[in-house]
């Protein structure tokens, strides 16, 4: 049984099998965000953590926090978001970045024990991000393709996150610190891209036994009415054995989806979460207060 | 590859592995409906016109059609339904009673290729009704309990499965013609009815290689927001193999989780089916007129 353990300075979050799924919030990402762009670079962060609060408000057990702007100072922005966020919430943090030099500044300035989003199997990326991973005692986010690009075959993708679970071993990162994304692409252009993702989620988690996330939205690029694809395939990922995944928590029938998941699995055992969060019905627009009134009480 | 045709006068429905998933409209049913209920018995079926109109507008490929209502001639009432229904509507109908005489009547009444629904794997039972699916040629949907109750056992429930195919086929019935309910339990009260229907379904589809069907509501049973958890559940049992279930497709969101089921699973390839239901956004209460607009054309 695979179990990721991350934490903040106060909190701890568990990413395993029998476990709740852990909704990584995705909000906090420059990308397609020009004001929000526009105002990390000019070192305002009220969006960035007024986006942290309300995601954690909806829902979400973690938060993505990136910071690629183009021209910009990536590894200090990325640093400054981790603490400013830090200071107001306290679920962990998955830090995103593909610069080796953000990862570390963002590391640095994270309180507790990160992930770390993301490495790829190709061997340099691996070289160069599983040392810093291993120094901070950090997880680590798989991306399932390597050199050769993204196999559509379930089977090579597995080889892949194989390959990244045993280079991670070699510097001494357990295979339950290794999450692995196994890269969910646009069913609009690949019709088996659902059912690749399905089998290869069922085969990591039987065989290779990590623990998996993805991109959830993706896979409805594209497409009209996306919303409706993306809050059928959470649970049908669910089903298949992923057990987190970074999402826009924004969406309350997302959320519940998702909360349906855990309760159609059997990981809400005696559907618990569900009937706290859901005994008063779902207003337009509003996600249960789970967390505020948590912390109200 | 198990194929189960069903027809009406003038249209085919195909339930099989690979096809679309077939929605079987739920709300043609007195049981609950008192309204329904007394306007039946006093041989008023302006209501049963119009449920069935509004089923197959709203998406339902077939319809199921039940007529038991205590102290009433349930068999006259179930025959003149089917011959109302039949006279408006194009879809193939699953004729839905414990009373063989009414099945007896339903079918005599019916025009096209019928699904029986249902039979148990009491032995008892399958001695009355499996002669009359014969002599009709009609399919029929078989529960998987017998004497001895509903088993929590996935394999004690696909053994007796397997017991009413093997039946089946003593009579002359194809297993293609039967179509298993692996009979969904309420999670609120079992924490695993989930699992084990899955479980179920991905067995009788590989090893027993039939058709599957289920009254999906009813695992939400006792708990609140029943939308959000028969939403989720759709998807799950599609991905875990089911080709049909009778559901109510007046609830828009519950279509919809079942259409991006098919798209997810590679079904409605090149996503047409999505792209031209949900091109317009979805408004609030309203299904895609996916039908009306058909015969329009």
């Amino acid at each position: 049984m695979a179990t990721t353990t991350l934490s903040s300075s106060s909190r701890e979050v568990t990413i395993g099998f029998g476990h709740p799924f852990v909704m990584i919030g995705e909000r906090i990402n420059p990308t397609g965000r020009k004001i929000l762009a526009a105002e990390m670079k000019a070192g305002d962060y009220s969006r960035v953590v007024a986006d942290a609060i309300a995601q954690v408000e909806a829902g979400a057990q973690m938060l993505d926090i990136n910071a690629g702007i183009p021209l910009a100072d990536e590894p200090a922005i990325l640093a400054e978001s981790i603490r400013r966020v830090q200071a107001v919430m306290d679920v962990p943090i998955s830090i995103d970045s593909s610069i080796i030099e953000a990862l570390e500044a963002g590391l640095g300035a994270y309180q507790g024990r990160a992930l770390v989003n993301s490495t790829t199997g190709e061997t340099e990326v691996l070289e160069r991000v599983l040392p810093l991973v291993k120094k901070y005692d950090a997880a680590i986010v798989a991306i399932s393709n390597d050199e050769t690009g993204i196999s559509e075959d379930p089977n090579e993708r597995f080889k892949v996150a194989k390959k990244i679970v045993e280079h991670a071993a070699d510097y001494g990162i357990k295979p339950q610190d290794v999450v692995v994304d196994p890269l969910v692409m646009p069913i609009g252009a690949i019709s088996q891209a659902g059912n690749q993702v399905f089998e290869l989620v069922r085969k990591l988690r039987s065989e290779l036994k990590v623990n998996t996330t993805c991109g959830a939205s993706n896979v409805s690029f594209g497409l009209p009415q996306r919303s409706g694809i993306n809050n059928a395939f959470l649970p049908m990922l669910i089903a298949a054995g992923m057990t987190s995944a970074i999402v826009n928590p924004l969406h309350p029938e997302l959320v519940q989806a998702i909360r349906a998941g855990d309760v159609l699995t059997g990981v809400d055992d005696g559907c618990t979460k569900w009937i706290s969060a859901y005994k008063e019905p779902l207003k337009e627009g509003e996600n249960p207060r789970e967390g505020r009134r948590r912390r109200r009480a």
